[in-house]
């Protein structure tokens, strides 16, 4: 693995759920990474992510650098030819060669603005950081995805699915704030590279990326979607045609009791922090079929395994 | 050792200060740490405490991951059933499970706000960490006590008793700003387990929590209850009746030259930071009476001794 | 080595160069910082600085401790006698002891004002933590100096140059921002001890302290300095005569190709971030002729050489 910044720089996945359920069994510190240096970079706020990776990395053996560049106010040019003579103190080209010195990965967590769509999608700080650093990178959650989330959840389906093709519903849930769709999109994509019989479903007009979704089917009727399903993944994210709005919405879409029962005593997933009656009720998060704790904890071993490929090259 | 909550949680105080003593005539690190991770969680600043508790636990082989809730914005609901459509993005049920997943100890701060003495007294961020965390809770400081201080103090008191069982004078100095009552709640609740003969001097309206101190002798004659002190603990405190206010004080209370000679040569001590010449005068700070560095100093073995308990569980 | 405060700290540069050199060829984690703590705090921000020391601690052996104190708010007393009853909640004199207690090496940055002369060059921070730290202290850029930076450009010159007498030229250029003399300071400063043929070129108003320049030859025709010059360091500051401030300033100082041109194809240095195309031009920086990639990797080596030295006393 050279990074890991999409879904598309994993060549075998089963084999690295796997792996990281092997590293989960095991569950002891390794030398692979003695000497070497992981940095990571925030320009937004991260707990699970942050701890998660961080634990990941130190149980390989490696040390950890955090630098939180929205604290620090290190703000990057992106621009080609830019005469920086106002408040950019630094080019994206020294940036990201001058952590290659420093860092033996790089792992950045870049935000969408939800302003702008076309460039939101450009991806600019992390495939900035790809483009320039002479080290692998890792996406810690970007404009558009989230892919050591998506194998999070991968690893744990695979973990607690009980027959070889399960059905899994991503469900969209109502939200006080309007999300990125990186969680949902990544979770979309590698739901379409698992052997699973996958469904969304969404209100109308929150439909996600079509060029993301693909031929998986996506309803506005989430009680029919949920009928037999054996996993159902629970996620506010905003609208992607009105960019970044939140339209209103028919209908009562909290994942609840009631909702629950209309499926196959189904695992309820959520990657956290979850906002309690509003996205999962009470009932339901409390109840033996919420794994998102389980599913939190998994977050160390996805981390671990691609960690290890990396320094595996 | 199950958590390091209240000084309730030690159950041989003597035993705990001379493996404290052992490890810091040692001073070496140690292996019994190793693979495991402390999370440090922050709902307030900290210097001491987040150094010696950081260096205690590498002393111990661990890794340490430091949380900022405060800088993060991690704004927790602590109420049960509450529909979180408002600022509060996680609930206390999913951070302390989460955290337990990453974190092999947890270790919390969480000041009081010093305006709502039940709500303070509820303890809600410490007791929530302490009910919903499958790890140990260690308290960095909580709004009604501060342990890890307290051993600390006891450690250097038992470091440089000269008698069996010496006068030990807790006083209230003046300071500009209100502060809690934690640090003297728990070194009025460690002397009470302590070999010592303990006297508490503060100005009328100044009375410590009486469930707190209990049969301990309070006078609000200062220089009456510094007569033949071996050690004097200077603190400021805010008022516990007219709670978190500051209540107008008649006499100096300012502990300098001229007090210290009333004492029977006393070691003088204070948890720092001091402000000098308010709380304690220069010329008594800059004397080998002052012991506040040695003090200090004593934070690491303190905080190593009950890591290693808790460790040992 | 005692403290690493001013570059009069170095007993023998060209040791000191060759140590760290060797270090880079070795490149492997050491022994010799294990169960050592290195403290670092910071008045002001740092990227670069942080990373590199950071990581060459622990190459060390040593863990690391970060401070932020502009972040936590912890405004100390440097006044002899204060009466504390303000702001201030900590005077440097327990700063310094107690950060010793926990610190086996304290580095510290704080740069300077640039409002008053006399208060920048007493250097209140640096010194104070020299004065009243049981522990060897180091400088991470201080008012007037920046010592670690300085080693590393003199060893960078050291790798890179292909006569025995390179010349080496320190010229001003543009900047939105009113800088620090504390690079400049400490480069005018090492490239007197080292066998260079030595110029600084900067506009009128901005010659730097003449105590440090001494005998350095300073011209104000940057053309005419740059004539044969094997490497040329390109760097702005503020006005030491009026001082802090930008003085108009007459004629093009940024660093483009023409002026590469009138050089001996020098290498061109910066300590970074650069702002491109105000004080270098793209077309210099993405040239063969820039080695500010190979100088910014080479503090690591600097840092780790110096804190090995402290670390052997």
């Amino acid at each position: 693995m050279d990074n890991y910044i999409t879904l598309a720089d994993i060549d075998n996945l089963q084999e690295l759920i796997e792996e990281a359920l092997q590293l989960k069994k095991e569950n002891t510190a390794a030398e692979i990474g003695k000497g070497k240096t992981l940095g990571m970079l925030f320009f937004n706020p991260s707990l699970r992510t942050r701890l998660s990776t961080e634990k990941a990395a130190k149980l390989l053996g490696m040390e950890v650098m955090v630098m939180n560049a929205d604290k620090d106010g290190w703000a990057l040019e992106f621009e080609d030819g830019a005469v920086m003579d106002s408040t950019k103190a630094e080019h994206i080209k020294e940036a990201a060669a001058v952590l290659s010195e420093y860092c033996d990965i790089i792992a950045v967590r870049a935000f969408p603005e939800l302003k702008d769509k076309e460039k939101d999608e450009a991806e600019l700080v992390i495939r900035g950081f790809k483009k320039y650093a002479s080290v692998p990178v890792v996406n810690l959650e970007s404009a558009t995805g989230h892919p050591l989330q998506a194998l999070t959840d991968a690893i744990t389906i695979s973990e607690l699915k009980k027959t070889k093709k399960p059905k899994v519903v991503l469900t969209w849930a109502p939200h006080p704030k309007a999300l990125p769709q990186s969680v949902p999109n990544s979770f979309a994509e590698i739901m379409q590279k698992s052997d699973v019989d996958f469904v969304i479903a969404n209100p109308e007009g929150y439909d996600l990326n079509p060029e993301i979704t693909q031929n998986v089917p996506v309803t506005h009727n989430q009680e029919e979607a949920l009928k037999n399903a054996d996993f159902v993944y629970v996620k506010n994210w905003s609208s992607y045609t009105a960019y970044g709005q939140q339209p209103k919405v028919k209908g009562s879409w909290t994942f609840n009791e009631h909702k629950l029962k209309i499926t196959n005593n189904a695992k309820v997933m959520h990657c956290l922090p979850v906002r309690r009656n509003v996205v999962i009720a009470d009932e339901v998060l409390d109840s033996y079929n919420s794994v998102v704790i389980q599913q939190a904890g998994n977050r160390t071993f996805a981390a671990q395994a691609v960690l290890r490929r990396l320094l595996e090259e």
